[in-house]
């Protein structure tokens, strides 16, 4: 048995089975690794040593969490004490070591995960492509000449491609649940501000989300719950007839027809199971885009703010299609980023209030199969299709709420196509527990 | 015996005790209201309707908090349900009446707490003075002639006054702290974001805080346990021998000759009974004004951007001393106002590591005398001092922990002086110790 095609509630189960050890599985997946476009670093000393605890603790039939020895890949954002954060920049990889893990690193560290590596991501994770010039472009899993998705890009391929049994991303705009359905994975991006974003770079610091990146609905469920430091119980998923809506406003342009496809077969066999879809306008979607068309959007204030002294001393050292990008607001008010800021605290309460009738919101995660990084050496080709694969998934992180991404169909040419379920804010086990009935179905 | 001369503690005894009634001493403050410069809004029929409910639930022996049937004054910046809220300015009286309670109102009315009216206030909370042009400006307690101190004006006078037996008012730079050092009362800035703003008129979003206003730190303590809806536990005064901070940066800068008595008597009295006293220079003091005048003010941008459209169109209407310093901010860009979000966040955490060895910081609440309100119908010395009474109060809302001004003596005048005891986040119950153990000692 290759332990690294196991999902992480096999391996969890494989540990207490004692047909596999922490050790013998960290090993084999750090022979499997090596530095380059999908992992910038290593921890194998330090995975190594937290393995050996982990076996301790099973010999000393200590279990205190599933994530306990389970090998798994961290976004390189995440500070690792003693390591340099790079964020996929090399400007930052000049910075000093870390001092401390992130606080969420800590967590996972506590519960018993395995840290194998940092994976590659776009720069300041400011793009939904996935492509950086200075590390490289890792190749989507599933069609190497295709882009992965980013901005956690290394994470999502590291899980696809057995490199890790499930990963930590961060997802700012779609940063985790664009390269999970480019990739066939399942990716979560958590509530706006539950999870603590201390000791990672930032992008946004409105937005900022960290994730898990898994194989399958329940290894999501089960790395989040080590994430929120919740005891771990089982997913129920519901048996009642479900209410869902599909917006017809804006998620469906431009849509390949692949997607399409494979999303319109999702719905009839939800209708075929009884359950009710409502399709209809939501206004909501096209308000948020002309206000960020109207006072900036946030990661742009935000990562101004962030980056502007780097970018005026350095700017000539950061992916041009990022830091352009960024300096592009120079000059915006503090009155339109605040307006930005109040807007979107009442239009969060107004829109779920509107739409608490549904038990989620589905829609394509991206409108488009991964496009070949060839494709996407133009500049035009390379915004259109970040704009494009964003605009979904963009919305949710908008809006607050827990947004989760999980293939509904691979195409004829075995690309995935992510379906995306959204829900208000904290209702991360719900939105997981209807993946997992759709999933099932 | 008259009931509004009683602190809250006294008057929740003599309910318990079967002494008084709701419904008696309701009334009995009522006769004494009258709508003016220290009331906005009389609430009689709601006052007397909860009267009748508290004194229905002592009478059936249900008595679920030491606010119940006791009679408070709200600041006119919190929503009451049908009542239209002013935050003391007469464009914001011709809106819609509120359609909810307050947050903070609808956990004091669970409470049973007694809502007499809502009091005066600077316009919009935007100054230390407690002057309105609009609506009047009521006299400091302890000499008519003098202000009041603001923002919070109505709610201190009230109590000084006997009109309400406590009040909840706000404190963004010193509104709660200042008005309570000029009447002779306990004032607590309570922890940044810690007490939910949601249905009260915003000034500064970052800053903004609710505070209870009371006779003595006992009755502060009571409702300040209401408004957080912690169970009412004693006050356990420090036993052991205390270790203060006195900052020699900025806070004794232009004071007046009684306000440096009575704050050194009171240091002079600490230091007999053991405590230790460290006088050392705070350099984060002139740092924190140093980012303000480089960045600008949080309530500077942030009231901007919440009042901008309304002084475009209606600013002859407000407070010139209110609207056109609102205004001065004007043009400035959203990476000031950003970096001092993320300085601040930085300093915060900096701030209280560095101090960490000390039990608490001790200072003059505010380093004058109330001066009269004759003397401050001229602008320059309207907002000479009003940066001046602002100065000590305001460096611990950056700060976002818990600030408490406690009168530490009455001077030869009969006017007040007040103490301001300050420490890290979420210390409250550590505070009001403190100023238990310095009153009685």
């Amino acid at each position: 048995m290759n332990p690294t095609t196991l999902t992480l509630k096999e391996l969890a189960h494989a540990y207490r089975n004692k047909t596999l050890s922490p050790v013998e599985v960290t090993e084999t997946y750090l022979q499997k690794l090596e530095v380059g476009s999908t992992y910038l670093k290593l921890l194998s000393n330090r995975a190594l040593a937290r393995a050996k605890y982990a076996e301790q603790l099973f010999n000393q039939s200590i279990d205190s969490s599933l994530l306990q020895g389970i090998p798994i890949a961290l976004k390189d954002l995440l500070d690792t004490k003693g390591d340099i954060t790079t964020s996929g920049s090399k400007v930052l990889a000049e910075r000093k070591a870390a001092r401390e893990d992130a606080n969420l690193v800590q967590m996972l560290d506590k519960a018993g995960a395995v840290f194998l590596g940092k994976t590659n991501m776009t720069e300041l994770a400011f793009s939904g492509i996935g492509m950086n010039p200075h590390y490289g472009t890792p190749g989507c899993a599933l069609d190497k000449t295709r882009i992965p998705g980013g901005s956690s890009s290394g994470s999502a391929v590291a899980v696809a491609e057995g490199l890790a049994c499930a990963a930590i991303g961060s997802d700012t705009g779609g940063s985790v649940r664009i390269p999970a359905s480019f990739n066939g994975l399942v990716g979560l991006k958590t509530t706006n501000g539950q999870i603590s974003t201390e000791g990672c770079v930032p992008l946004s610091t409105t937005l900022d989300t960290l994730c898990p990146i898994a194989k399958t609905v329940e290894d999501a469920w089960i790395l989040y719950s080590a994430m929120t430091q919740k005891p771990f119980e089982k997913l129920e998923p519901p048996s009642h007839k479900l209410n869902f809506l599909i917006p017809t406003t804006l998620v469906f342009n431009e849509i390949d027809e692949e997607v399409a496809t494979a999303f319109e077969d999702t719905c009839k066999r939800l209708e075929k199971q009884g359950h009710q879809l409502t399709r209809k306008a939501v206004p909501e979607f096209q308000i948020i885009f002309d206000l960020y068309a109207q006072y900036g959007s946030f990661a742009s204030h935000e990562s101004l703010a962030l980056y502007e002294d780097m970018l005026e001393g350095r700017g000539d050292e950061v992916d041009p299609r990022v830091g352009k990008r960024i300096l592009m607001l120079k000059g915006r008010l503090s009155t339109d980023y605040l307006k930005l800021v109040y807007t979107q605290k009442r239009l969060i309460k107004q829109f779920w209030q509107t739409y608490k009738r549904y038990d989620a919101i589905l829609c394509p995660t991206v409108p488009i199969l991964p496009p070949t990084i060839k494709a996407l050496e133009d500049d035009v080709a390379y915004f259109k299709t970040n704009n494009l694969v964003l605009r979904n998934t963009s919305l949710f992180n908008f809006l607050a709420g827990p947004s989760l991404s999980v293939p509904c169909r691979t195409t004829n040419e075995d690309l995935s196509v992510g379906l995306m379920i959204s829900a208000q804010p904290n209702r991360e086990k719900w939105v997981l527990e209807l993946a997992s009935s759709i999933q099932n179905s």
